[in-house]
This record gives C-alpha cells, sequence and structure tokens, in this order.
C-alpha cells in the first residue's frame, strides 16, 4: 500500500494535567497522544521537538511505527532526552521519514469524570 | 447534486473502552463512529481498513452509503470478516468509489457520565 | 475587509439528544450548533441542506451573516421548512453566496454533567 | 528552523461560561484558548479580531510569541481594548507577521465536572 499523509505535523496545544481521578488505572489517567498511522510498506522513524513557553525547544525525542501499523503515542510516557513537564504548556512538531497522518487527543480526569479532546494534527508540508 | 470531498479518508485514532456507565441503552454505549455524507446523486460503496499495533492490517469492511444519504457506522457494529478487539488501539482508512465526507467521533461512558470527541477524518486523496 | 473562507461546508455527523440534564436553561440544553464567521464587507446568504439516512435531504433552510459578523446557528431551532428531528442521524451542508468559516459543536447534556465536541466544518470548494 | 503554518487564522466559535465549578483554580476555570506554536527563528507579532453577533468588530489585540515558542493565550485574559464579554457568542481572527499555526480550546465548568472541545483553527491564507 502507498504510504499516504504527510512527513510534519504540528500540535499547538499540549497540557498534562498532574491529577487524575481517584483510583484511575492507565487507561483513565490524565493523558495527551499522538496517533500515528502509517499504511505504508516501510517503517517510520519519526522524531518529536516538544516547544515551550519560557525555554528552548527540547528533543528530539525517537520513536517507529512499522509497515502497515498504527502506534498511539502518550506524551507523557516521553522521558529520553527529559520527561514532559507536567501542568505546563507545551506544542509538538512531529516528523517522520515517510508520509504519516496524526491525530491528537486528551483524557482529561481532574475532575470527578473524564472529558476529551481531539483534533487532526496540522500537516505542515 | 454534485459529489463531493475525497474518496480515502484516515483516522489515525481508535479505541472502544469495553466499559460503560450503568444502564447504558444503545446511544450511551461507549462507541467510536465513522460519520459518512454522500451528497452525490450515486450510490458509495465503502471500505474500511482497521490498522493495528502490532499485527497486520483487518478487512476490507463492506458498506453502502445511499445517493444523498449520511450513514453514521460504528466501529464497535463491524463484525465482517472479524470483530473490531474492544479496549485496543486501532486506526482506520475508508475508501468509496465516489467522493463523500468522513468525520470520527468517540462517546465515552466508563466513567458516571459521558465524555466526547470529534474531529474531521483527514482527506488523503 | 476581504472575504475569507468556503462558500460550501460540509458536516457528516449530526446528532441532538431528546434528553438534557434537570433544569437545563438554554445554553445547557442539549444542542448542536453551527457557527459561522463572515469576515467580508458582504452580508452572507446562507442555505442549509440536512441529510438523513433513510429519506430525502430536506432543505434549504435559510439564514442571514451580515458583514463582519459571526452567527451560531443551533441546527435544533431550524424551523422551516421543517423542525430537525430528534434523536436522529443527520448531516448537513451549509453553502453560502460569500466566503465564510463555519465550526460545529455539540453540547451534550443527556447525562447528569455535560459534554463537548467540535470540529472545524470540511470546506469543499 | 524554517517558519510554519499560516498567516491569518479563524475560529468561528466563541463562548466563554460566566460559571465554573465550585472552587475551580485557575487551571479549572471556565475558559477558551488560541494555543500558538511559532517553530521559527523571528519572534511572531500577532493581532486578534473578535467578532460579535450585532456589532462591529473589536480589536487588534496584539500578542507576542518568540521564535520556537509555543504560548497559549486564553481569550478571557485579553482586556486591550476591551475584556471579552462572558456568555455570549463570539469568533476571532488571529493574523501574524510570520507562520504560525493555531488551535482553538474550550475548558468548560459550569456544571459539576469539566467538558473539553478543541479543533484545529482555519488557516485562511
Amino acid at each position: 500500500m502507498k504510504a499516504m499523509g504527510s512527513t510534519c505535523w504540528i500540535i499547538p496545544e499540549g497540557f498534562v494535567p498532574s491529577r487524575s481521578m481517584a483510583n484511575a488505572d492507565r487507561p483513565l489517567l490524565s493523558h495527551e497522544a499522538f496517533c500515528v498511522l502509517n499504511i505504508g510498506d516501510a517503517d517510520a522513524h519519526i522524531e518529536v521537538t516538544l516547544f515551550f513557553t519560557d525555554r528552548e525547544p527540547v528533543g528530539p525525542y525517537r520513536g517507529q511505527v512499522g509497515a502497515r501499523r498504527t502506534r498511539h503515542f502518550r506524551f507523557n510516557d516521553l522521558d529520553d532526552p527529559e520527561p514532559l513537564p507536567l501542568d505546563t504548556d507545551y506544542a509538538s512538531v512531529i516528523r517522520s521519514d515517510v508520509p504519516i497522518v496524526v491525530q491528537h487527543t486528551r483524557l482529561d480526569s481532574r475532575a470527578a469524570d473524564i472529558a476529551l479532546l481531539s483534533t487532526m494534527a496540522y500537516p505542515a508540508v
């Protein structure tokens, strides 16, 4: 199958609350994710750069999405070169060596219940 | 009316929780949907392929949307060639023989209340 | 100011629940809206067509958005040629004689609390 | 890094509730934001214009986003030339002298819990 999408995706919104609802298991823990789909026949090597309000960007964070595979990466699982700071505004750029498609989500369980947001990321190239 | 949209739409995010709120009727059952609008004068024959993290894609799932009709398909109603696995990351590609427009939604009632997300799918062609 | 946007916008998702939370005032009543921004110097005359699963489209519903104005139309306020059916899947096409931008939202207060979704509509032209 | 995005972004939806959940701290106060990412090497000078249903647009509101920085501006923090009216439909146009990317969000805590919405803004140029 032919790869489709873009090799650079931009997500201006980013905020992972440090709080979650009581007894949240991993699925219900407050988190943000970028969901990658690589429908092509070559593995995608991706590099994520995080942007902040008051300091230089951090990255690249590296990941891989196999041919014909999807991976939903949690921003709060990123830890190399450094963990994502919680309760902090950030933004992200996701680059890939082959075309991919990227969607952004947040599950927010700070209050007694969950709230969700999602949008397609912005294809910059 | 002239058909409008794209013949290939991509949705990287996918996750249907197995849990729902107590006494959820069908409308409030946790689900994800792809909403198709076919404004043209020819029926749309669609094929859905599901992508996963650790195995080959599954499909095609086949459906039809009549001329000048909308259909809101629940991913968790798909069952041929096999049912959608719950509590599992997935992604989807929706192809059509005529131009359509596709929007993605989740209603999540795992917690005591409902949460919603939606985004236009990514038009790949 | 020069008009910007598109003259035809498509929203495949549509569903207005008949239920709302107890004592909901108008802002918290379950509803869907299409928000129109007309930044140009000419009034926008818009025509909405509603699409359904099992019958022919209904419309046009007519509206107007003045030059340099925004209007957030509730689908459940549409009543001519006929009211929007509740608890029913629908989709919509919004046409305008001048370029506009359209965003889709739902406020859903069926459960004890509210849930929100939003996406930019799809610019078809 | 080369600047990417657009120099004009449009958000037709706008509504900031005056109510919030009891004891809401700043993060949980009902608010809407436009999140700006400037990945380029020059500072971005932005101008926001607000549009209403029944009066002329208000603005420009001015802001700055440094090179390689993100800023998440709350609409309800805007106060010059005048504060954003609450409980009032509005829309916005965000212009920049260099390419940026803009995402829209609302956190709504009118009810006992929070609800979220988000979408990429519409790139008009």
